[in-house]
């Protein structure tokens, strides 16, 4: 088993979901990829939070395997977002959002942390996805995501990134405004030409479609009939995904169609409670279960 | 080889798409059902044209197996719609309906198709496709597909239907207004609950979902990478999924997944081209390639 590193955002979140207001979240992009991989694989996290993050929690990321030695604590507030999901979880609107000790991030790869092969480099500016990969000594497998705040106002510095990760993980809309094409296999097609082999579209509830250089691959996000909320989805589905595939030091075609099955798995756990509180609370034998399970949901003879 | 009965709307259309204006398109529910189950199947057409309906395509409709006994020639115009898609097909405008014969339309079933045991009640007024109903003997597998205007003028018509058939085929939209719940998995079962044993929700570009009374499955849609004209795409599922099963005469659970597959590739077929051009020019060969296809797509180990 290899270990992953993720960076990304480390926040306290306070949520609107179903007309109940959640405080005091954990959340952020590093936060749930860390979690999601740590499913599967040992993590090293890089991230900074405020003096005001709660000792407890990060024991909590102790306790499932996370390595902390990337944590950086600095002086002033963790980043906060605030944010309201409609009752059918088809729009969000964001009530707050305070950058806070995030303004100034300046990732610091530990020492022990830079041989490190598989990398996740979750939802932050991209400049700063790419000093990560500068301090890094030539990482075998870099997944990347990225949101249309950052297409729309840093693309140069994303094409940049680009042009260094194995495997752009993007949602459906992001994936045709960055590629500024509408049909979803030419976009696809598009993005592996600004760099990344491989091209994950995520499609929410309808799944994700992988792109690489063997034929299309289209797997069924499970249907749940119950969704607690949504956020963080994304991020577990991309640290699940390389969690897999650290724990097996395999990246074949084979192996990346079972990773993004596993993927989509991490993100159905994920939704099922409000923040982090599901995805903490998952076993090996439910993993197995559910993959089990989305095998038998597309499966005909 | 069993027959399969189709009755539904047969019109005349004008369509734009792309900035492009096709005029006198072959369209109506009937006419697409008909055709993609003539992919498989012998298909008996149930309809109402008016005399300006052009003998040839009488003529194609023949060539291609379907027994136009049942197709009754009246005085006036045809069922005319005109309709524009946005360029991303994310959405359309109706720009005339112009019903003509088909306001007075009485389904009359020719005594040689009574018997039938496979039928398609393609969208059409509710209380006519219960007439249809009335005119067979005790058919074994009926499909309906049915539209968000008749759930909002004619919903106790559409229950009345719904105690009738076995399987309802419903896009997403509608499932979710006609069984009132957001939720896909619970307006299934609330659906399945209204009288059918089996449902399938339409995603579109997402594929399908079967409800019946084992384990969910959930049908992937070929990602296409041009889409000439979606109109007809749910009808041509419908025809195409009832065409297989009465071809194989089986209707258990894993033909049923068979024929879903089979659904989604006649649609894909449908909307490689404008109105009916690709849907009848489709051969075994291309169906079983593309069915192959989707067996690919999906696969994983």
């Amino acid at each position: 088993m290899s270990e992953m590193l993720v960076v990304g955002s480390i926040g306290i979140d306070t949520l609107h979901v179903h007309n109940k207001k959640h405080e005091g979240v954990l959340g952020g992009s590093a936060t749930y990829g860390a979690l999601a991989g740590s499913l599967f694989s040992k993590v090293q996290l890089v991230g900074v939070v405020g003096q005001d993050f709660p000792d407890e929690v990060v024991q909590k990321l102790r306790d499932r395997g996370v390595d902390v030695q990337g944590l950086e604590v600095t002086t002033g507030k963790t980043f906060h977002w605030e944010g309201r999901y409609a009752d059918d979880f088809s729009s969000r609107e964001t009530l707050a959002t305070e950058l806070n000790v995030l303004a100034d991030f300046q990732p610091k790869v530990p020492e022990a942390y830079r041989k490190t092969q598989y990398v996740m480099l979750g939802n932050i500016m991209p400049h700063l996805q790419i000093s990560v990969l500068d301090q890094m000594e030539g990482p075998s497998f870099v997944i990347a995501d990225t949101m249309n705040f950052w297409i729309d106002s840093k693309r140069e510095d994303l094409e940049r990134l680009l042009e260094r990760v194995h495997v752009l993980v993007i949602n459906d809309e992001e994936a045709r405004q960055l590629a500024r094409v509408h049909n979803l296999v030419h976009a696809g097609r598009v993005l592996q030409k600004m760099g990344p082999s491989m091209v994950i579209v995520k499609k929410g509830e309808h799944g994700a479609l992988l792109f690489d250089n063997e034929e299309l691959f289209s797997a069924a996000a499970l249907p749940l009939d119950h969704v607690a909320d949504p956020t963080g989805a994304g991020d577990s589905f991309a640290g699940g995904m390389l969690g897999y595939l650290a724990q097996t030091g395999e990246t074949n075609h084979d192996a990346l169609r079972r990773a993004v099955i596993y993927g989509t798995v991490a993100a159905s756990f994920c939704v099922e409670g409000v923040g982090i509180e599901r995805l903490t609370d998952v076993s090996a034998k439910d993993i197995d279960d559910r993959f089990e399970q989305v095998r038998r949901l597309v499966h005909f003879s």
